[in-house]
């Protein structure tokens, strides 16, 4: 489709984890910042009075069009049946664009400090939201079998 | 900075809202149409089995970047203090994607049938992803006092 799109990023992610770790990694105790360009700062006023963030970041690792598959399987798993790719998550998309909401440890000058964002070290980011429950949880949700392999396993 | 990120569109809304409305708009009961370009429709394959999907679109009416303020009032309501943009969800950001979580009401073929997208009619959609409780929500989640407007007006 004609329609052309540029993103440029605000800032990257600072991790301790370089390289990309396997599917069952746990994220949710890593704590990342994320150092926003200078120009950006005051645009995080009032962001600390909220406990969670959406990142919105490029997947810089998963870019190779190569790798990318219509139907996957779903985290991985090859004992899952396979899936279309936009019933997964799987950084691999059209467009690598991922989502993730994190917990706002502080933020300082032009730094935030987050916990459980699953980026690499060097992710661009593209856009930070507050996580707002009443915009962002609907009621009724259903999630089919095999999603449930996550709380499955430890 | 350096880095530049291309995003292609994967499809269009279609929706009876063509031009952007009051602030106070209520989406809610909307349904719009996601037509996926026809390459990508296998990749849609399980996704009719969650009860929700995550949109991220372009917000290609609000690319403008001398409408875009580093501090706005909040949900456009003077009588709130200004706040950071990126403490906002204004589609006014340095990169004007938006993320939305909304109900699948179907899938056929290429077309997704969702309920609650805020977005217009012509507007680029870059990603869909499943909605996933144990990952997109978390617990303790705390926001200030003056988000608690929108559940204060009818």
């Amino acid at each position: 489709m004609a329609t052309q799109i540029s993103l440029e990023p605000i800032g990257f992610v600072h991790s301790h984890v370089k390289i990309t770790p396997k599917p069952e990694y746990d994220w949710s105790d890593a704590v990342s910042e994320i150092e926003l360009a200078q120009a950006w700062q005051a645009g995080l006023d009032g962001l600390e009075q909220y406990s969670h963030v959406i990142v919105l970041y490029w997947a810089h690792k998963a870019t190779d069009k190569a790798k990318m598959a219509l139907r996957v399987h779903y985290r991985g798993e090859v004992t899952l049946p396979k899936v279309g790719l936009f019933a997964s998550r799987s950084p691999y998309r059209p467009n690598p664009l991922c989502m993730k909401v994190v917990r706002l440890l502080s933020v300082k000058g032009n730094i935030l400090h987050v916990q459980n964002l699953d980026a690499l070290d060097g992710t661009p980011v593209v856009d930070i939201k507050p996580f707002i429950p009443t915009n962002d949880v609907p009621t009724d949700v259903r999630v089919p079998d095999w999603n449930q392999f996550r709380s499955e396993t430890p």
